[in-house]
């Protein structure tokens, strides 16, 4: 290269380098709210992938065979729409810029997948997006082993990540990044936006562990950058292109920049989450050989180098689709069936091919029943993967011939998670972001309190992720409180998105899994037992698709009481109502409020608003049961350690006792009117 | 030594160390369930620590200069009653052993500190125990700051951890680890039961990180020792004592033991978690050269023996006590104020410190009144200590003169926790459970969902523990839905023995604070606000401690409607009820629901059970809602970005959309009548 060619060049990129700054600088100026401090501290570090070192197709954002890029420290995401402005993406526009975080705007405060196609994942809360990657790299690895053949390399990307100081303090990105180790996944690079400052101040407050250590503990490749602050990014391509050569190693480099870079406040915490301000603005753009009264500038020649860098990207699309027809026509079962999984369409028989049972079938748990769904799904369903947190012989979340996904075996399904619920919650989510897979994570329930912060994002990026949660209740028996659920429930219930099912037995947990199976955006916690469910008379597959149905109704006149359950507790209930000689009993199943939330009144009302008293039964907080019913009987407090049954009988879930307060809550309404339950107004 | 005398000595820790391994399987095998494997494998370990290295007063559980022992991996609980039962703790007798798992015993399925003394934690959700200590050596560090005088050694101890893989490989000890590492937290001595093997089976199919080179990175001490299986403990103490002389590193000393040694299944996952068998017991013993006949025999040398190690510790807490009797004279002040703090009292004064607001003061975010209280008893109060997860200028949690807890400033209590929201949960544990500390942490709401599982264990365990969390609804504004709560209430709500409080204005903050640090045995979640709340007329500190109160009424008769609300939605009903002209109009503040269902039922009555329809407005989501009121205003899906009042208008929180849906509701109970709500039967 000539001296003068090298120059050019030089000038393009930083200018280019420093437009990105700028539009960050600005975007957050504009909406008066944000995170100035790491765009401009790492804009070289998006110009190094942006510019150069990333394959996409801007044209088309979905296209399988794209590198990923995930921003793990979401609030810096003023950079990642400016980067997807300046490569061509349809959105954001310049319009979207200027609508940063405004209502209905697509440019949110932190970027959310369902609002732009080119947004991989949600983040914004910390150490996520890095751990969404670990998922990513077991996607690409598995279809990699299963769909690629000779001469078509169909899957063969990288999975690129920025992440800053908080993200790596986090615990859900230690467990996540442990486990990318372990698996040796090379196909993960990350940048490691090495600047210094957090919120508080800086790293030495809190942080000063020998964070590449740590990574070379895990089995990672670790790099080192100091130049981080220089538009000349060749030196970081150069360690960028070396983690992309090693491919039995994720790799994270350790790039030294600047916060703020340029700002008058640069390398504070002053400068992370608050606009820099006009003055600030216009005088760096003056210093740095910008118009300082134009804003949202960007060259043409800024442009045109994004666009040029885009076309390499858009080729090699071009290129894999052509690959793809030649692929169809020489492999069109597995072209048919990817093709399928990246629809998100269920195969055609999978209802059909979900165990029934019928009353006197032999009892069994519900994880046990659950292991019976999955075995007989698990083969038509190569986009069924996942496994346990260290839980496998519990949970019973294997099925007969199902093959591990380690190093040695990517083909395989089944993921050894560790003791690592939060991890596995992020890994899950990257999957159902990766495309072409229905991803599932299991422990005990009450082991969802260490992994709400990864189960939100499930609900809120609209994913389909199935957690298989088992030992849902004190029926769990001797492991004692610690162990056992209370509030979890409700904890689920609550959040927005979220189908939780609780089934009965194995019919009701059959229908489980369809119900959740069928949700293409939103994501399901199966509640399951661990002491033994009988088949009960009525239970049913479709009966839990409306979400609560009458399970079992009494004759010769309407019900005199109702009882609403789930679980376990239906067939206490069942139990109860054999005591209650001579009373006309209802037990309705509630398997999943949200369904039934989601019926017409009338359905509603025939099931819980004939005009009897409703009792709810449920071995867990009472929180939220009033909407359903005028009593209930539930928790209140921990639960206590001791034989399942005998921890059911001290808290009131007993045949006789249910069927006590049955009659008492009768007597009361004898004298008083029953007030009409799901009043629509 | 001579041969003979070393002989001797052999033989009796071999008696010892089997009789922990043959007492530690007989107490699962006779409750039939629980986990033998790690007290068989780490009986060498508890006979290091026990028989020889720890300091205790079997008599004195709560000698507060005691050394900690933390069993971090829960589940081998048996071996810790084993422990306490020999060294001569009055609880757990030998019948308790013999009642492991039963119902209404002290010997749980896992360790509960509120049923036994001598239990520092409840462990069992693994990585919890680890992360506790690490609250545990600041709260040594910082009474040893403040306390210890010239040849008043009051306080100098170490904190003791037996943990496993599975504490490991969750993320919650390595947020605390690396913490404890920054903060050069050299009392903290943690014993690895490296044995290669958890649920799923060999710690090779998902943890094959180097833990030692991880600690290092931490900045942790980390030795290690292969002979963990041998009774002669002599090489294991010889590194204990190494720890214990480094007092600016915590230190990891990995032992390789054999899960389960001794049994047919050692050194496999099927050892466990499942009794190993009568048969398999009787054998050990016969191989051992025990009875195989005599169930739960210990022999008198055995026993002896302990209780010959224990004396040491009797005498060293004998001298403690006359050395205390001499601070206490040489320092009245000092011992006053620790007395106090032991007790768990109050200071006298500490009501009537705290700020009252007039209508008309300056309009502050509940963050910010929450500031001002923080401030006006933080001198009063030595044992408010904690921080915020690196969001100080956002949560407000630090006060004038506040010093950072950090290794040159161990008297400091601000702590700087880093994004480790988990690990601060733990922190705060560890901190409650030392004694003499009120600790506190600190985050955004929405961030419970990274921190539940250790909030869980505040509330089980019965920790005064204050969770300050800001940012606490849509409000917040332009972060968007990643960071705008819409679950978390209801979760905590649900949650059995944690308070929620959600003030108003400051008042109720005010308020809010005093019922939180008057909760001697549970913790409180405060939800604060982002945005400003003015100060209400009719707000009270007192109301507050009552959960709900009528905080503004009608006059001329009963009310027609009544608007029962929480936190920044108070304020918003109130000027809802200024646009329901000549419509007599209650507003309830309902601070917290817990404290409110405390309440005998002519209050609660007296307050939503005047006969008029009740509407509930809260900026979160509904759950629960229905049991306080007939009609609910609140959150059913995600929120949005953009400026908090434009979220707050979009989802219906305007004094119009609320005045409006007050008439609709209003109009419906003219044709129906209005049920009673907190019916009690």
């Amino acid at each position: 290269m000539s001296h003068i060619a090298k120059k050019q060049k030089m000038d393009i990129a930083e200018k280019c380098v420093n437009t990105v700054r700028i539009i960050g600088a600005e975007v957050v100026q504009k909406a008066k709210s944000g995170h100035p401090g790491a765009p401009m501290g790492c804009a070289p570090i998006a110009h190094a992938l942006f510019g150069h070192e990333m394959t996409f197709a801007a044209s088309t954002p979905s296209w399988p065979n794209r590198d990923r890029f995930i921003l793990s420290n979401g609030h810096s995401c003023a950079l990642l729409y400016t980067m997807l402005h300046l490569t061509g993406y349809e959105r954001p526009s310049m319009d979207d810029l200027k609508n940063f975080r405004q209502l209905n705007s697509v440019t949110a405060g932190h970027p959310e997948n369902h609002l732009l196609d080119a947004v991989e994942v949600s983040t914004g809360p910390l150490g996520q997006g890095i751990s969404n990657a670990v998922g990513m790299a077991i996607g690409e690895a598995n279809l990699r082993a299963r769909y690629n053949k000779e001469n078509f390399s169909l899957i063969d990307h990288n999975i690129f990540v920025l992440c800053g100081d908080g993200c790596l303090q986090e615990g859900v990105s230690a467990e996540a990044s442990s486990l990318a180790g372990h698996l040796k996944l090379g196909k993960i690079i990350v940048l490691y936006d090495d600047n210094n400052i957090q919120i508080d101040g800086s790293t030495d407050l809190a942080f000063t562990e020998d964070v590449g250590k740590r990574y070379e503990a895990y089995g990672w490749q670790v790099l080192s950058y100091d130049d981080g602050d220089n538009a000349d990014v060749s030196g970081l391509r150069a360690l960028i292109q070396q983690a992309k050569a090693t491919t039995d190693k994720p790799t994270i480099i350790k790039v030294k920049t600047t916060i703020g870079k340029y700002a008058t406040k640069q390398g504070t915490h002053g400068v992370h989450g608050a606009p820099i301000g006009d003055d600030d603005i216009a005088r760096i753009k003056t210093e740095l050989g910008f118009d300082a009264e134009a804003k949202f500038a960007i060259g043409n020649d800024v442009y045109k180098f994004y666009k040029d860098a885009s076309a390499a990207g858009e080729q090699a699309y071009q290129k894999w689709q052509e690959m793809w027809k030649n692929y169809s026509t020489s492999f069109p079962n597995e072209a048919g069936e990817l093709e399928r999984r990246w629809s998100g369409d269920l195969p055609d028989d999978l209802l059909k091919s979900l165990p029934r049972y019928k009353v006197g079938d032999k009892t069994k748990a519900s994880r046990v029943y659950s292991q019976d769904v999955i075995k007989s799904f698990a083969d038509l369903m190569p986009e069924w993967i996942g496994g346990s947190a260290d839980l496998t012989p519990s949970t019973k979340t294997n099925w007969p011939g199902c093959v591990d996904f380690q190093h040695a075996t990517p083909h395989g399904r089944y993921i050894r998670f560790g003791v690592r619920e939060h991890g596995m919650a992020a890994v899950v989510n990257g999957l159902a972001a990766y495309g072409g897979f229905i991803p599932f994570g299991s422990t005990f329930l009450t082991f969802v309190g260490y992994a709400l912060g990864g189960i939100r994002l499930s609900a809120l990026s609209h994913f389909r992720v199935i957690y298989v949660m088992t030992h849902d209740s004190i029926g769990l028996g001797e492991d004692g409180p610690t162990h056992q659920p209370i509030e979890i429930l409700a904890s689920l219930r609550a959040m927005p998105n979220m189908l939780v099912m609780r089934p009965c037995d194995g019919n009701e947990t059959s229908g489980a899994y369809f119900a959740a199976l069928s949700q293409k955006g939103r994501p399901t916690t199966l509640s399951l037992s661990r002491q033994g469910l009988p088949i009960l008379n009525g239970s049913s597959v479709e009966g839990v698709l409306k979400g609560a149905y009458v399970l079992q109704d009494c004759t010769g006149g309407a019900p005199q009481v109702t009882f609403v359950a789930t679980g376990s507790e239906v067939g206490l209930c069942i139990e109860a109502a054999k005591l209650l000689e001579g009373v006309r009993v209802r037990v309705v199943s509630m398997p999943c409020w949200e369904l039934f939330d989601e019926q017409d009144e009338s359905y509603q009302q025939s099931v819980i608003g004939t005009g009897c008293p409703v009792i709810s039964v449920e071995a867990g907080s009472t929180t939220g049961w009033t909407k359903y019913s005028h009593y209930q009987i539930g928790m209140t407090t921990f639960g206590e350690s001791a034989p399942g049954n005998k921890v059911f009988e001290k808290f009131g879930f007993s045949p006789e006792n249910v069927a006590s307060e049955g009659k008492k809550v009768m007597n009361h309404f004898t004298q008083n009117p029953v007030p009409k339950l799901m009043v629509k107004f």
